[in-house]
C-alpha cells in the first residue's frame, strides 16, 4: 500500500505519475482509461483531498498491455520538484540532538522555526546557483512532511491524519550570512536554496517516520549519516507545536531538522560547498535527490 | 492620479473597488458598464498587470446616476484584508533608527528578515487573538509594499517599477517567545498576527514613500509616532537588497519595519497588548487600521 509520487516532463510536457519498478505511470492517463478524470496537478490532487489509495488499486488491476500504454521509462523523464507552490515552507532549526552539539547550542524546549520563500524551490539535477557575494554555502539533508488537510491545535495523537506524505528536502544555507545576520532567513531564502524531491512517498508508504535513515555525500563522500530517530522533536510533535501557532494547509511543506555533519561545522576546518560540486541528499523509502552547484 | 482600492463585503457579497469620497466604487460594476470585464478578484488585478490608471479615467467619465447605481456607503460595507494569499510576506527587523537604538541594537549594514505565514493575515476590525499560552503581545506599525511583478537583482534606481501599491501592516509579536526562541518567527507567525489594510493606495498616489507620517494607538494613547524618513534602508533601497535574494512576485507583501514606541522597551515598564484594548495603526495617504484584542 502506498505510493511514490513524481511531477515529470517527458518529450516537453509536463504531467505527474507513480514511480514503479523503474517506469512512470501517468495518473491522469490511468484515470482516462478508466473513464475518470484526475486532478490537473499533483498539487491540486493534495489540495482536494483525492483517495489517492484508488490509484494503488487501478495501477494493480489493470492488464500489462495498457500498463505499457500510460507508462515511460523513468529514465526518458526529468523528475521536477514535486510542488511549487506550497502556502509556506516551515523549517525546524536545532531538531537533531547531534547538530544541536556541534552547533554549540542547547536543545531547545519547543521547536525553532523560519521560513523559506516558495521561489527558493528547487528539482532534481536543477543547480544550486551561489550568488557571487556567499562565501559558505552548506547543505542539511531533512526529512519534509507534506501536510494533508488544514488544521490548528492538533494533538500528537491525531498528527498522522494530517501528513499526505514525505520527501527529501535540502536546507541550502549561506553560513556567512546566516551567522553575521543572527536570524537565520535571509541566508536560507536565495532563489534555488529549497532542493526538493525526488518523489512524495504517501505516508501509508512510508509507515513510521521515527527511524528512518537519512545521509548526504557531497562529490560521493559521505557528510550525514543518521536517523529520524534522533529527532528532538519527532514528526507528530513537529505538527503539534507548528498548529498550536499557525493553521496548517494542503500542501504545507515543514521540513523537520537536519542532523550532525553538515560543512561549517568539520574539523580540523569547514568544507563548504564549491561550483561544480554535486550534493546527494538520500532518505530511505523516499530517495535520493541530487543537486550540482554553480557559480551565480 | 492613483487609487485606495478595497476588498470588501456588502451584503454578503464580496468584490473589491475604489474607496472615494465615503463610498466604494464597485470596480466590476464600473467595468460592466463599459461592457468590460475586470479581474475577478484585487490579488488577479495586481497577478495579471492590470491598467489600473484606467479604472481612475472611467470614474472621473461616469454620470452622478451611474456612480449612485454601482457604490455603495463605505459605512455599510465591511473592509476586508486585500490580499490573502500573497506569494511570500518579508518583513524587516530594525529598520528604523530609533527602534533598533531602543532595542540595544546595532544598525544593520544589510536588511534582517524574517517571514510570516499567509494565515496570520487578518483585515480591518478582526480580532488579533492572543494565545493562552502568549504573555507579551505587542504591536507594530509598518509601512508594507505591495509588488506588482516579478523581479530579481533590482537596481534602486527601478525598484520604484515594481511597486503596487502600499498598505498599513501591524507586526504583531509575542515578545516572550520571540526573545525566549532568539529567531523571530515562531513568536510573530501565529495566526491574525498580520492585520493588513484598510486598502491598498497605489504608489502614484502615494508619490513618494520615505516622508510618511505613521502612528499606533492603543486605546486612543499614542505609542508610536513617528515617519518613514527614519528608516535605515528606504522602500527602494529595501526592493534593491531583497531583490539579490530571493525573486520578488506580484502580491508580495514586504513590510519595512517598525519605529520606536514598542510596548516591550516602555519605561519605566512594558504596557503589552491585552485583551479588550483596541489597537489602531495609521500612515498617512493609506488610513487608519484597526483591531480588537481577544483571548484566545
Amino acid at each position: 500500500m502506498g505510493l511514490r509520487l513524481v511531477r515529470y516532463v517527458h518529450c516537453g510536457n509536463e504531467s505527474y505519475g507513480v514511480l514503479k519498478d523503474g517506469r512512470i505511470i501517468d495518473l491522469p492517463r490511468l484515470y482516462r482509461l478508466r473513464g475518470k478524470q484526475a486532478p490537473r496537478s499533483l498539487e491540486e490532487l493534495i489540495i482536494s483531498g483525492w483517495k489517492i489509495d484508488e490509484a494503488d488499486r487501478l495501477i494493480n488491476e489493470i492488464s500489462e498491455g495498457e500498463m505499457r500504454r500510460i507508462s515511460i521509462d523513468e529514465e526518458n523523464a526529468a523528475l521536477k520538484a514535486p510542488i511549487l507552490s506550497p502556502p509556506k515552507i516551515v523549517c525546524l532549526g536545532l531538531n537533531y540532538r547531534d547538530h544541536a552539539e556541534e552547533s554549540g547550542a542547547k536543545i531547545p524546549e519547543e521547536p525553532i522555526i523560519f521560513m523559506k520563500p516558495r521561489t527558493s524551490i528547487v528539482g532534481p539535477e536543477e543547480p544550486v546557483i551561489k550568488p557571487g557575494f556567499v562565501k559558505e554555502l552548506d547543505y542539511e539533508v531533512e526529512l519534509a512532511v507534506i501536510i494533508s488537510r488544514k488544521g490548528k491545535n492538533i494533538p500528537v495523537s491525531e498528527a498522522a491524519d494530517y501528513i499526505f506524505g514525505y520527501t527529501v528536502f535540502n536546507d541550502i544555507s549561506a553560513r556567512d550570512i546566516q551567522f553575521k545576520d543572527g536570524q537565520w532567513t535571509r541566508g536560507k531564502s536565495f532563489d534555488t536554496f529549497a532542493p526538493i524531491g525526488p518523489c512524495i512517498t504517501t505516508s501509508t508508504q512510508v509507515g513510521d517516520p521515527t527511524d528512518l535513515r537519512l545521509r548526504t555525500r557531497v562529490n560521493g563522500e559521505i557528510r550525514q549519516d543518521s536517523s529520524t530517530s534522533n529527532m528532538v522533536f519527532n514528526v507528530y510533535e513537529v505538527i503539534h507545536h507548528l498548529s498550536r501557532v499557525m493553521t496548517l494547509e494542503p500542501c504545507d511543506i515543514i521540513a523537520t531538522g537536519t542532523p550532525g555533519g553538515v560543512a561549517v561545522f568539520m574539523k580540523p576546518k569547514p568544507k563548504f560547498l564549491q561550483p561544480g560540486d554535486t550534493v546527494e541528499v538520500e532518505i530511505e523509502k523516499i530517495g535520493t535527490l541530487r543537486n550540482p552547484i554553480a557559480e551565480e
